[in-house]
């Protein structure tokens, strides 16, 4: 239950799929228009369909001088202050402070985002921007996306039981903690329980309403629903070297739960 | 101690800096001529300079017929049982194979690999290649590229205790899993213990020395190190559903550690 306003807000899809009739536009669809129902704006950015630029590089940061050797780092950082980035990038930043909740719709390939993804990431999230050069940044918990809320809905060739606590592939939490904690939350973002479609290489047709009833139900708790319990790095749970203090019990191999108050 | 013949060997490079005068670079011209040194034959590459293609799409399987659907892992099966991939990815395939050992050298952005090297891993591990679209395909500790041997080689911004077991980062083991088990040992590879160069944003031509005969020591011990003792899915820890075996206990929070034999 939540006293929060959750009408009217401002929805942001990215979504990678190379096939415009594929379960992951569809679910790309249905979230726009179950948004927009429910009287939410939502923007979209198919990067597929923007042909997307993936690679860093220095034709990212056009007052770079090609002669001088590029520091990505410093380079981001400069073009980021004195915005001078590139019109796309510049684009889905604006996007991205625009938007009161970020969905980000993909096939997991190879146990992460698709490359297309990956470059929305590496290239939009630059400094100054998504991360700070120093210490004193906030970070984790907080930033420059704080109060914004994040949504991944992830298609899984493979079934449920292989991405649980025990499953072969690692569970889905520890899979997607780069991107759930180290970009998400990191930036300052709430963070939701992903939404997973498992099975998804054996769906057909006649599986979608059960799919789309179950993001349909997710969906609907965007603004209300609680976010993932990480420690915040103003919580004081961390030294100053960033390690979980030591009066935290570590458990034989503990994994990245031990980020989440529980 | 080996007996294992260590001499030799082919060695394949395959690295993403979008800066020729990088540190990336420079590690990997420093593997290339030492292992050259030491009697092995190397082949690299440079995705940055050989300006690799990022996104999997309908292009990638030029049999494919526009007009039909592209459902991505039925197309990749189809093309690669069919010898009718592209000339790029047939290309790192036959270097895959050609190889004794597999090197990945990349800067660590936003927790993964560059988009570039998150591409050419979605694109060259296709379907009959990398992986099986049943269970029945061998997969985590044997494949299609059993026999070989994987190095990762990274540079990280950060500070190590922050990937240490209690860094907040998530420790390094855990934030590569996806790669190192998910992609080298689910292809058969023997995975090494990472190469990291944490701090590197900080880093000065004065430091490259220490870094390089740290790297060196490493380099040394390509084919004679204890490969991480990852569970191979042959040995019987795992159910048919994908799942550690209900006798092996799961402490609290337990992540991808479990799936070493230790």
């Amino acid at each position: 239950m939540t006293t929060e306003d959750t009408t009217g807000k401002n929805v942001l899809i990215v979504s990678a799929h190379p096939e415009r009739r594929s379960l992951n536009a569809a679910l790309a669809a249905l979230a726009a228009g179950e948004l927009g129902a429910a009287g939410h704006r939502v923007r979209t950015s198919d990067l597929y369909a923007m042909k997307w630029k993936a690679g860093v590089d220095a034709d990212d940061f056009p007052a770079h001088d090609p002669a001088d050797r590029l520091d990505v780092m410093a380079a981001s950082e400069r073009a980021t202050a004195g915005g001078a980035l590139t019109a796309d990038v510049t684009a889905e930043q604006e996007k991205l402070l625009w938007a009161d909740a970020v969905i980000l719709q993909f096939p997991l390939w190879w146990f992460g985002v698709p490359a297309l993804l990956k470059g929305w990431i590496d290239r939009v999230f630059t400094a100054g921007f998504g991360y700070g050069t120093t210490g004193r940044w906030p970070h984790y918990g907080d930033g420059r996306l704080a109060g914004r809320r994040a949504l991944v809905s992830v298609t899984i060739g493979a079934g449920a039981p292989s991405f649980s606590a025990r499953g072969i592939h690692g569970s889905l939490h520890d899979v997607l903690f780069p991107l759930q904690h180290g970009l998400f939350f990191y930036t300052g973002m709430e963070v939701l329980e992903p939404f997973a479609v498992y099975d998804a290489a054996g769906l057909g047709e006649a599986d979608f309403p059960r799919v789309a009833g179950d993001y349909r139900a997710r969906l609907r708790g965007l603004f209300g629903e609680e976010p993932l319990p990480y420690r915040r790095l103003g919580d004081g749970d961390y030294t100053r070297q960033l390690e979980l203090r030591e009066d935290f019990a570590l458990p034989e191999n503990a994994g990245p739960g031990v980020h989440l108050r529980r």
